[in-house]
């Protein structure tokens, strides 16, 4: 049972989710606190039939609190998180700003649990692309070890909060009235096209949303041996990010064994019946807690080679979701 | 200079762009003959200026006949097609029917076209999302050998004809007033949504577009040792095919090395400069001829892995601009 839980963020678009979360999981907790920037402050929220009003996100406000799941932007993280850190607050934050401290671990419930108790005050939430991937990657990687991953992201534009997806809607109309839309949010207008760019330049041609998914990945499983290869693209779509994964493992499977090991994973959902068009799509998937995986394949020439398709809701697992129950792993211990 | 020219499927999406194509690229013809199903026969379509009234596909359009450009479904290829070879005539044919037929060339002029020396009254043109890869394959592969290519591509709606493109606009247009839309040629809507299916099942769980991507590059290439792993995703874009693309050539290659390839090969246009937010995207390449590749890296593990994105206009290079060219090399013989 946590004393004085707090949410900062809460009005964002993985904020809100997050109070629900909170709910759907059952987290018990005696107090809530909402916290926010001075923009938000002041306003109402309702969680679980009650009236919260948002207070100021500044250093006194932590003062008592036990628990924190921060979901802001990594400049707000790296402020805001110390202030709670320092005033004996465990934070799970939900930012890239302390995914790659050595200090702080990164942690996918259905993959890491263990990690959780070498915390110093930060437990980091990965990557939402990196999320999905890891969590359909682990059932194989624990029956067969895992060598390589060539994957190909179609990222849903909510990733980049509730604006984005105005700007998605916006554009759409514009473009649809034989109007040109404008790019605020993404560098190029994203109605009906595809952006092969999220984040910036950040190593040998790769981005930074690229990149976290090799250095999340490495850390997360403890093995900086896997080689990653990733492609981000956003994609006109509001909410789930989709994956074309392709992995080779250390040792062969079969097409049936990898089903099985698909269909008991905890936190995958196997959709997989092409001849009866039945697979993941973001639309189905939005809304939904699990990673689902579907389109398996074994590659035609390599023996450890196998493709398939995982999609995720963005905010759910890639970000909220999975911070609710880090913060459930933490208040049962 | 070729006497009669017949173009089938004149009025679909890729035939009113072969009109426009044979125009652009300058084929020399004295006269010109558009057929047409029953459902399109009699109308009247201009090129270059003059009305030309649209033919009924039947065996006797294509008496005095001398070579063919159609763009037409796989069955009607199949019942057509043999009209005008047995009428003397040459036919370049866009459909998948006689691709992997051993007597039947398939050719892209700036990859394989001495192939076409080959044929005996059909000359094939590639799938579209075969075309662009292969065509941006092509240097790489002869500057270091091409050993494994592993491809995630995001095909437009164009791809399933006119009709598809307006499935795409009022499905987008019904999701945007908050309702849902019908699928009657996507397998699901794709308004705002991904489809991981084009095609039908093929083999050991691949699809038909899926195969056509590893068969046919290897047809082209005269290379079946190439290991060939496609995924195919249709995405809600019109126009333009765009590919995630990662390959392994047989000998290492230097970036600067990459590059210069791709600069200089024929039908290529390198887009790379991602700190200035430039790379190939579907709205900017569409009604373009050429192959665009950007986002160019070099594997982080591997010496030889290569990643790059590759998008084309799959009605152009994917379809109308490649069946032109061979025309027009067969015109030059």
């Amino acid at each position: 049972m946590i004393k004085t839980l707090a949410v900062v963020g809460a009005t964002g678009a993985v904020g809100q989710i997050v109070l629900e979360e909170i709910q759907k999981q059952g987290v018990q907790y005696e107090a809530l606190k909402l916290l926010a920037s001075s923009r938000s402050a002041g306003k109402t929220v309702q969680v679980a039939g009650q009236d919260i009003t948002v207070e100021l996100m500044e250093p006194a406000a932590f003062e008592g609190v036990d628990v924190v799941i921060a979901s802001t932007p990594d400049e707000v993280a790296a402020e805001c998180v110390p202030w709670a850190v320092e005033r004996g607050a465990v934070v799970v934050d939900e930012s890239a700003f302390y995914r790659m401290d050595p200090r702080v671990p990164l942690v996918i419930p259905e993959v890491n649990p263990q990690a959780i108790a070498k915390h110093q005050g930060i437990i980091a939430s990965p990557n939402c692309s990196t999320t999905q991937m890891v969590v359909a990657l682990h059932p194989l990687r624990q029956a067969a070890g895992l060598k390589r991953v060539v994957v190909s992201t179609y990222q849903a534009v909510s990733g980049a909060g509730l604006a984005a997806q105005q700007e998605l809607l916006n554009n759409t109309q514009s473009r649809l009235s034989g109007q040109t839309g404008s790019a605020a949010i993404f560098q190029h207008d994203i109605a009906l096209n595809l952006i092969p760019q999220i984040g910036s330049h950040k190593h040998a041609g790769f981005t930074s949303e690229e990149m976290k998914m090799v250095l999340e990945t490495h850390k997360i499983f403890e093995d900086d041996s896997i080689a990653v290869n990733a492609t981000c693209v956003r994609v006109p779509v509001l909410i789930g990010h989709s994956e074309s994964i392709y992995c080779e493992t250390a040792e062969p499977l079969e097409l049936e064994q990898i089903f099985e090991l698909f269909r008991s994973a905890e936190g995958v959902t196997l959709i997989d019946d092409l001849p009866n068009k039945s697979y993941p799509m973001p639309r189905d998937c939005a809304d939904q807690p699990d990673v689902f995986v579907g389109r398996v394949r074994k590659d035609l020439n390599h023996p450890c080679g196998i493709s398939f398709w995982c999609v995720s809701d963005n905010l759910r697992k890639g970000a909220a979701t999975n911070a609710v129950q880090i913060c459930k792993l933490l208040s049962a211990r």
